[in-house]
């Protein structure tokens, strides 16, 4: 078992690199530098370092980038200023903050013309529905998509699961994906996403594996969801006849079998614990063990995304 | 089930064509015209068609054809006489001649030199051996591979099935491929091609079910044949495991079952019989009808590559 690889690591510095250059290039055509304003409200220390990457990133591809630092009682306040400023083109806030409900009722009013994270529920809502514009039928907006499901995406286009031969929308056509989470951040969308585009999708959490897909022969126009029962419904079944693993379980105790994954197969880590045994190169054909790098460049792809619909509204007026 | 399909069909002519573009090109660079001899020994309506067609596409493509039709008994002679006329570059055979098995000796006559087909049994013998140069270690002249074999591995690159990210030899890694057919001049060079690229390959023919595999984790050089037993091992159990199913029976009446056939799948037929109904359009992914004008591309880049193959040995001289 420990002969060379049969597969490949890929890492997401290397996917992402095409988009960064992609982006830097468009912030250099702008007459404006693009702000971006993160907003701390807490002393969680992954937080700060997620901040400061951020920063980071954002001031190497040509973006401004803003961190305030407020109090929990005044983040509110805080929003509403960045939300109505006009030299900010896009807000995140480090969450979480209160830890509760409060912190959904903060994450929605951040303006949707500046939520570079795509995390507006009217953008979850036409990611749920396969709606990739916002004013249909001109279709020259399109609709935000959260970030880390995006770079999802855009790793298995790299990847070649996309198989680009398909009509657009039906690119998933055949493949059948095995995702290990079902946040409402994350998992549930992503495995809409990926149903969306032609995929036969087992979405794993807890409490039971769902079964997200357009129809057999995608005769749906968006996904539909069935709860998978059975004493033969377990990802020891399922696992072997997929052609992709994603997996997003935030914990350093969980790792992955191994031995479920089919030999050759797709494997991707979202979570910022590590997924997966070293074992697992032995398996996979392509094995993607972080991707942060490719979620901040579509942050900042968002961003350049808001001021794109941004533009084409100013100039309908 | 008349619903527009999800999938797509793709023509040979459309594949074929970047390799005549390449093929014109390469020809036109030469200080001579290429000159291919057909050699045409018997009074089958079915090889005179298809040796008219080669004269075509070879004048088409910048290459001399010249058609010898000759007596059985006179076969033998004029092959040899071609064999070594300098100004012949590649002789092929329309068989059957005697049908019988002195039509191999007759195959196996055609200089290596002059092979366009790729079927002697040297570049048969470096096929099963995954052995791809003439020279080791020099690796300056690439051996031969049969037309037919070699217009699967172009197609199946075509259509995304080898997976351009992962090591040259090992791109079909994690795919599994159905071939019904194990002709000595097609289907067991193609099992044991795929395979030797990474694939797990089941190959069908009426007696049995055999499978060819470079072991789960490609840990092998070149691949093994493993024959299959058991109630459950069927056409019905294994094609809705594979990512692609290739056909090659020369009858009318035989039909794959579509119902086996798994949503989304790559699906070719090699056959000049439609081994498929129509309502494989609404199963498959990719489905390629037939493949002829990739074969004879490829008859033709085999002329070529012996061509550069004798320059290799002369410069060596």
């Amino acid at each position: 078992m420990t002969s060379k690889p049969a597969g490949r690591t890929i890492l997401a510095s290397t996917i992402a690199k095409p988009f960064t250059e992609e982006i830097t290039k468009t912030v250099e055509s702008l007459s404006y530098t693009p702000k971006l304003v993160g907003l701390l409200a807490n002393d969680d220390p992954a937080a700060a370092m997620y901040a400061s990457w951020t920063g980071k990133t954002c001031e190497s591809l040509g973006f401004k980038y803003e961190l305030q630092k407020v109090d929990k009682n005044e983040l509110e306040a805080a929003l509403i200023r960045a939300n109505k400023d006009s030299e900010t083109h896009g807000i995140m806030v480090y969450f979480p903050v209160f830890g509760d409900k409060q912190d959904q009722y903060l994450q929605q009013l951040i303006s949707p013309e500046k939520d570079v994270e795509g995390l507006n529920f009217m953008y979850y809502h036409n990611l749920y529905h396969n709606v990739r514009f916002l004013d249909p039928p001109n279709n020259e907006q399109k609709s935000i998509l959260p970030c880390t499901p995006l770079a999802m995406v855009k790793i298995l286009e790299y990847l070649g699961v996309y198989n680009t031969l398909l009509h657009y929308g039906n690119r998933l056509y055949g493949k059948k994906v095995l995702i290990v989470n079902r946040s409402e951040i994350v998992g549930r969308p992503l495995a809409a996403l990926l149903a969306n585009d032609g995929a036969t999708v087992y979405s794993v959490d807890i409490n039971n594996i769902q079964q997200y897909t357009r129809g057999d022969d995608l005769s749906e126009q968006r996904h539909k969801v069935i709860e998978l029962n059975g004493d033969d419904i377990s990802i020891e079944s399922l696992a072997p006849t997929c052609d992709v693993i994603i997996t997003g379980v935030p914990s350093e105790n969980y790792k992955f079998p191994t031995e479920h994954v089919s030999n050759g197969a797709v494997v991707i880590n979202f979570a910022s614990a590590k997924n997966f045994n070293d074992d697992i190169k032995q398996k996979a054909g392509l094995y993607v063990p972080s991707i942060g790098k490719v979620t901040i460049s579509m942050l900042l792809r968002n961003l350049l995304r808001l001021i794109d619909n941004k533009k084409v509204r100013e100039e309908a007026k």
